[in-house]
């Protein structure tokens, strides 16, 4: 047996918007969400709701042609599209969850040298465990949806059979599991 | 007392799973599932689970600092930073709702101007009503989630309140509406 979490909509819905009300408080009025795909979007679409900010993208790829990880992940899409439209602009950079925060960090500083006038992280998910990389001075607040254990974490836009998994989503669940711990 | 459909994340996601297993069965290989933001990013994600599939995003808006919709959508975020990877390349291109497919329809003539060998279209929802466009003759399927009366939809993603919004999510509801059907 090992624990994962499992998470359902709602309960991640509920979470972004309890974390942008803390963006509201914060003060900082940001020009952009900018969500890093893949799990970024999900992430930033529903915080819009409560920030009403416009959404761009950026996407990267850690995995090639079934491959080991990459070490420096792919820029699947990048800042090409809307480069000018950030520069000087206060970004909050979106992603679902930090981990070991390396690529986390690694796409801080390419973001930084589009020049925006400053960044600002939310994460869904911040993974109690030793982190590669620090966020970098340029970051000007760090916002996280909820802090949890370093276990294995179901998301629901991952299900296959997505009732069984929102009815079985009760937070941290005890899973039988070959591969031991995550 | 008007009716709206209300409809619930898990509803959504399995309908998107039924969509995908259509896609496969349809035999054509995408190289890449093309979201059209901010509707597309979170169906987008939900079929990349089936698909497999990499995503990549533009986004239109289509209302400007409170002004009237625009005519024609602004590109806050195009293709710029994949034209070349998309060339010659099969898109899967994903939106949330065919509504009056005006702004469908003049995403994709923008987008086959980038020379993608083939496109093919995904939408959560196809609302019966009349079009203000065909679908362009390039465009190789039309794949649908769900077929829905032209009645007001409230995806989960806009909810404020998502408990609440889960709760009472059953498909079509009736609401007291003090400005009438939508």
């Amino acid at each position: 047996m090992s624990q994962r979490y499992r998470f359902s909509y709602a309960d991640i819905h509920h979470t972004l918007g309890l974390a942008a009300q803390e963006v509201i408080e914060s003060g900082i009025e940001f020009d952009y969400i900018l969500a890093i795909g893949g799990g970024g979007y999900i992430p930033a679409r529903i915080l819009r709701t409560y920030l009403n900010r416009p959404i761009l993208a950026v996407a990267l790829a850690r995995y090639q042609d079934n491959g080991p990880a990459l070490e420096i992940p792919l820029k699947l899409q990048w800042t090409e599209g809307f480069a000018q439209a950030i520069q000087g602009k206060r970004l909050l950079v979106v992603d679902e969850v930090d981990d070991q925060r390396t690529t986390l960090a690694w796409t801080l500083a390419e973001l930084h040298k589009e020049h925006p006038q400053s960044m600002s992280v939310l994460v869904l998910h911040d993974k109690d465990k030793p982190k590669n990389a620090q966020y970098p001075k340029y970051v000007d607040r760090v916002f996280v949806g909820q802090r949890i254990d370093d276990v294995w974490v179901e998301y629901p836009w991952d299900a296959l059979d997505i009732y069984e998994h929102e009815h079985t989503a009760t937070g941290l669940v005890h899973v039988d599991d070959p591969y031991g711990s995550h």
